[in-house]
């Protein structure tokens, strides 16, 4: 059999030689380079090329090279193909340190003091008290950042597909629950998975129902936002800040104008990095299994997208 | 009585009036605009004049206008008359928040995002794994940041003048204990009164104790760090970083290496602002104890200076 490597725009040799020492029994191709599209039975994708899917009839599996499978088309894989995604219990302890360490950045002003100190201007102001971080989407991720946020002190709402009920957290759900927690809060963190119900979510009619002095956080997917509204509600000060990790297009394109935004802190999509390691092996354990003829594990809910 | 404010350095007509409301019996005066010098039992001093002290010979309590003492000259006011700070319980969680805040943004290379948006350059990293912070002082300011990292997985030790036991806080004392200390920590957290013994206590010698890739944050005096010896450390290399909310003359004079360096996160000396409602209750509350005989709250121990 053939694990395809279907991962465009970046550099897949590392990963590949990985995969190769983890899996000596297997034929590891990067889809470029495939010898023979009949044999590959394990896809690895990212991006893939869209007309692939359409050339391998021997298809068993597919996994997701990330936590998120918004990066493949599902509807071009047959239903009864297992898709399966990255989980990685690192990647939500490290998006709960970005999200503190950035709610804390603009609770601070950091992004404001950087621009201060690069204009030699000394002008000391008194941190903001706001304390009320919201999060849309509470999954695996959603859930740690929303502990980590209580045991710094701050209040913590959440807001998901389905009802849920915590402890230390007001959850939310439904449309009516999405607008009343958009009113409170300080902050408003987006972790939620991107499909046709959330592509552009964050738009000018939910912005316009936050706060003046709200800050968006964005760590999911770039497609959640709409840029022009979250441009222009920064530009009419009916938002404070914006702080970015994840672009529609990614690298984000030069002279793009959150490149240049005084109020947009701008990271390049380093919240929550794979660790090669973990990867490497997760995907080896379900090709084995693969051949073993057992279960895959962290399946997707194909009908969820997530 | 007279209440003499010898404040320079800053507009204190708010805090006068806030004080004339607090004390309707006293005569709150400016020091520039002192009528009667025999008649002043009170100061509240912040760099005062110089010549001031002299010119009191009914002089009863000083007052510091803020938690440290060092912008008092003790050696120029007579031992018999009792000195004051501010003991201000926001500041200690204020600062905690600080420190947490900027040792996670030097963990997760915030200046560094921020200097790369500038430029438009994508360049995504891991965030660093360093995890060990290291206090110089170890007093209410110290235990409130050792607890706050604590509680977010740091690891904490503290040196202090005096020893001290600790639960979950390796604690250190004399210059053994120090150099033992530097050696092994990441981050290096100045919190130490500013005396004799400590001023200039940041230089070459102990920078050059600390791992290349050690980070600075002096959140104490400007009077603790060498400024040429910190900015040597920082430019070949035997410091990654530093982030300086004081500075040895405030504002931070205009054209001062610190404004323009890439690997210093500059703030204004805003890590724990002082309310005026607290610092002018506790005034009055000490002016009230002086005139009905009683003793003063929070003195300061004038061997220690602190």
């Amino acid at each position: 059999m053939i694990l395809l490597v279907a991962i465009t725009g970046r550099d897949c040799s590392q990963l590949i030689e990985r995969l190769r020492t983890l899996l000596p029994e297997v034929e590891v191709q990067l889809w470029s380079e495939c010898t023979d599209y009949s044999a590959v039975e394990f896809v690895l994708a990212w991006n893939a090329p869209a007309d692939l899917w359409a050339k391998l009839p021997n298809l068993k599996a597919v996994s997701s090279f990330g936590a998120g499978v918004d990066s493949i088309d599902l509807t071009a894989i047959a239903p009864s193909v297992p898709v399966v995604r990255i989980v990685d219990e690192a990647l939500a302890s490290d998006m709960a340190e970005y999200v503190l360490t950035h709610v804390l950045a603009q609770k601070l002003r950091l992004k404001e003091y950087f621009l201060k100190q690069s204009q030699g201007a000394w002008k000391p102001k008194r941190a903001y008290a706001h304390q009320h971080v919201g999060i849309l989407g509470y999954g695996e991720l959603g859930k740690a950042c929303a502990k980590r946020l209580v045991a710094n002190g701050f209040t913590v709402s959440a807001w998901s597909n389905s009802e849920k009920q915590e402890q230390q957290v007001t959850c939310y759900h439904t449309e009516n629950g999405l607008n009343t927690m958009l009113k409170q809060v300080d902050y408003l963190v987006c972790l939620l998975p991107l499909n046709q119900h959330t592509t552009g979510i964050i738009d000018a009619a939910l912005l316009s129902k936050l706060q003046n002095h709200a800050v968006l956080i964005n760590v999911a997917r770039g497609k959640h936002v709409v840029d022009a509204d979250l441009l222009a509600a920064l530009d009419n000060n009916s938002l404070r800040g914006a702080t970015l990790d994840v672009f529609a297009e990614e690298p984000l394109p030069e002279g793009h104008p959150f490149w240049s935004h005084d109020k947009i802190t701008l990271t390049p999509h380093c919240a929550a990095l794979s660790d090669i390691n973990t990867v490497t092996e997760q995907i080896a354990g379900n090709v084995k299994r693969l051949l073993n003829g057992e279960w895959l594990v962290n399946l997707v809910d194909r009908t969820k997208g997530y």
